[in-house]
């Protein structure tokens, strides 16, 4: 498959790619295709050139912003093709309402599970892109190959019969770019007690947030929708969620 | 006026005020009314527990909570009536546009301010509950008495022109409980010396939140009224914005 076919497939099937073409000099027009996991295809024909455009590429897909870069006297463009962020919520709760609201009016795709079939309705989420009727556990068995690096998770179900089944089954797909856990400091140091002692890995804990959100003194349910909202755009641009302004103050 | 009299029109006038009943021992119903700024209404009849209490219902009517408090073998409750939050926007801007809804969202009474007739529109701002064309300082001028410490206010106009005037005028008003004002650390300095050779007081300038939001990272319009929402949330709840899970982290 030639460089420009795989790019037309990644644009298709929404993954997230960075494609870096030499803008200078012999190698002009020289590209490749990088991915977040590391993979690249193509050779921009030196090795050195190349080891640090993978380097910045990865970065640049890292805060899904394309980038023109200088090297010497090299100039490379590194464009990223980000898909459509998604957001999966597991648990149809009260939380859950506002929360697809806000994700959607940030341009996410917002998919909806509960297993319990009144709480995953039309009524309730009448614009969601998706509802699933079903348990967390079944779903990520069923949709691995869609978790990727643009899919954000927030288990909001806050239950232990629900949260650790979902924690396990999302410790075996491809890394999501976010997982956030509802539940206070105490609830969450039990469940990754339980994890713990089933095998999953503390790489995998390490990269849950919870509590979930940013630290907004939120009490309503639209205000933890907020809080988590903000967390995951803070996660999804790698910054750190503090005042902008607490430079100066 | 009775103190229930006070109490019954600061709840019809909208003020944000707490009452502090003591529940136990001799004095038991013995109630005080506290306001921000100092002002009391009434007398426990113990000058240091009255101290006590004044410190405390101050510190409630900041975060708005009302609490169960205990000196020695008092206790009082310090019941905080908060009114609905207020935000006033002035630049009827792109980004006012997902701010009003995530605003209103979040419970608070909105105000949409702009001298330019094409920006300040029911079309633009169908929800809005206010909308006012005018220019900032003559608005600000008209209200004063309308801006208290339940007042969030939201300065986008990103335009000397306005922006100055307008926290020139702000600077002589009730102090609101949150000013953020559109615009790079660059754009804040010019505009902070301008104001300072007009006469505002650096303490003023200090509670002046810029650049505005929280830091997410934001791109877009939508993203950046998040960024204004959360911490407008974050300051009306005295949180610092930060991961909730960082402590785990």
């Amino acid at each position: 498959m030639s460089l420009f076919d795989e790019i037309k497939r990644n644009l298709a099937d929404e993954v997230l790619c960075a494609v870096a073409t030499v803008l200078n000099g012999e190698r002009l027009g020289a590209k490749i295709l990088a991915y977040p996991d590391g993979r690249v295809s193509g050779d921009l024909g030196d090795a050195a050139l190349q080891t640090q455009v993978v380097h910045d590429a990865l970065r640049a897909m890292q805060i899904e912003q394309s980038e023109n870069c200088v090297y010497g006297e090299m100039q490379v463009f590194i464009d990223v093709f980000a898909p459509k962020p998604k957001l999966i919520i597991f648990g149809g709760v009260h939380t859950a309402i506002p929360l697809t609201r806000f994700a959607q009016a940030l341009g996410f795709r917002v998919t909806v599970v509960d297993g319990r079939s009144r709480f995953a309705t039309r009524e309730r989420f009448p614009t969601a892109d998706e509802l699933i009727v079903a348990w967390p556990d079944e779903v990520i068995a069923q949709t691995r190959t869609r978790i990727d690096s643009s899919t954000y998770i927030a288990i909001l179900t806050h239950d232990p019969k629900f949260d650790i089944p979902a924690l396990k089954a999302l410790s075996t797909t491809n890394a999501p770019r976010y997982i956030g856990a509802m539940g206070s400091r105490e609830t969450r140091k039990q469940h990754f007690a339980e994890l713990r002692a089933s095998g999953v890995s503390e790489e995998f804990l390490s990269r849950v947030y919870g509590p979930v959100g940013l630290d907004l003194g939120a009490r309503t349910p639209e205000e933890m929708a907020l809080a988590i909202i903000a967390e995951i755009l803070a996660v999804r641009r790698g910054r750190s969620g503090g005042f902008l302004s607490a430079a100066e103050k």
